[in-house]
């Protein structure tokens, strides 16, 4: 978790979700980041995943990389706004620098913004980035085998959709080993749905119609369900039900990521952030990574 | 989590808790393990807390220590057997010299074994502990007021036990500032209980009586429920039993450590090792003092 006095920070903006507030959060760690790309890391900006203005990644790529597990984040904005980067912030660039420090090749894609794009253009955009990289990134040191998306709020909503929806999958396959979901809805309410949520899916009954937890969960990829502890209460309520089916699903508690100290938005801004111990989600991706990359284990004993 | 090489060789072992696996548990981690204490920490060793020959404790201490915070850690065992530790053993030094080295004051207790200790006998020996604790560990550079009590298996048992069983608390105050659950059982079921814990229940029915479950949500106290991937599936369920529980009670996702990559005893067994990166007991562990030992914060804006 962020150290005591970020962590008292934090704490001092509660758990609304405000753009005062998301400023604020970005504020805070933005000194925390450096502002060069660090040696030794290059990367490919804006390759064109698919025929949308926005349908735009960026890769960044550790030297000598080859064949390296590749995390593929899926920004968040409430389906209205939000970017893989902007000129002068270090948002969404942490995510990509931070796994290629960490040894694998990142890339943070961006996608197509309601009104204009409804649903499921989100879960649609991911599948072409997908595709994309099972051709390209290669060629980029990646392993197209072992891509792991991360998705954040309604990035997660996004990538949730396009596990659940096995229509969309390039070639019927999912092409993933894995999805982080960090904050997202799996399941909607018809009740209050604000007018972002609204300009996506249309109306209340769409998105509830929409929502990917049954779908998600009978997928079958490997999740990692995250939810901060300052999130408002929306998004426990929703890690919830995703442990819950999961649970049902499999009957062992699934691996799921208590972001202690953080927000909404602090989840993800922290990644990468020099001068703190802070590993709380580092340490949950890596080992979800490892998890799902280590070579079978040898029979387990008969139980 | 774990090493891979570690991983795998403890996915090799399955989930099954048997004597012979325990023991290979124990050898996988022993040569990680300092033989000595290291230099800056000294120990009390078999501080007597209350009239039973197992009522004893040690206190592990770094130098110039005054009003640190406590971790008080209760053995498992299945009722009938452990111990803080053995000659010869790093187990639980492990845990004593894990917090001296983080700051803390580090306490490792043992306690009355079934058949002759029968329930309550072990939150009443907790209660004891934490009676000579409340006494004494400020002389040895502890904080009374913040005592974090980390109960692991038949330990977890004892230390929930304690905490909803309000009868038991000493000046009818619960006395510790919050509980780390490691793998412990909540809420009995009446079918095949093993006779390990009917020696110490009598039978079923006064099993199931004594499920702590209920107390335990009640008593409101901090609470870091564990489990490891690899424990068996009861485990599993009970975990989600009390992740269920406080979700209902508090309307948000409890802080859960999940312990990816480790099974029934190497979930503490692991903790202080040297030669690997694994924190992640010790991340979950620093989180929640961190959280609970954190000066209030400001008041959130409204939301």
């Amino acid at each position: 978790m962020p150290s005591a006095q970020l962590a008292r920070a934090i704490a001092a903006l509660g758990s609304e979700i405000r753009p005062d507030i998301l400023a604020a959060c970005e504020q805070l760690y933005a000194p925390l980041h450096a502002a060069a790309i660090p040696a030794g890391i290059s990367v490919v900006r804006d390759a064109v995943y698919g025929g949308g203005e926005r349908n735009r990644l960026d890769v960044f790529t550790p030297a000598g990389a080859a064949d390296r597990p590749v995390l593929l984040f899926v920004h968040g904005g409430g389906f209205v706004m939000g970017d893989k980067n902007l000129p002068g912030s270090p948002y969404y660039d942490n995510v990509g620098v931070w796994a290629a420090r960490n040894g694998f090749v990142g890339v943070t894609m961006t996608y197509g913004l309601a009104p204009a794009a409804r649903y499921p253009s989100g879960a649609v955009d991911i599948a072409s980035a997908l595709t994309w990289l099972h051709a390209h990134v290669g060629a980029q040191g990646g392993d197209p085998r072992t891509i792991v998306v991360i998705g954040q709020s309604a990035g997660a909503i996004h990538a949730a959709t396009y596990a659940a929806r096995a229509d969309l999958w390039p070639d019927a396959r999912i092409g993933i080993a894995g999805m982080i979901l960090l904050s997202g809805v799996y399941d909607f309410d018809p009740e209050g749905q604000p007018p972002n949520v609204l300009a996506y899916f249309g109306d209340p009954a769409a998105a509830v119609a929409a929502s990917p937890l049954a779908g998600l969960v009978a997928a079958g990829v490997p999740l990692l369900p995250a939810v901060a502890e300052w999130d408002p209460p929306l998004f426990h309520a929703q890690a919830m039900a995703l442990v819950r089916a999961l649970y049902a699903r499999d009957g062992r508690m699934p691996h799921v990521a208590y972001l202690a100290g953080h927000n909404h938005l602090t989840e993800i801004l922290h990644l990468n952030a020099a001068g703190t111990d802070d590993a709380i989600l580092a340490g949950h991706i890596t080992e979800f990574l490892r998890q799902i990359t280590m070579p079978a284990a040898s029979a387990p004993l008969a139980v």
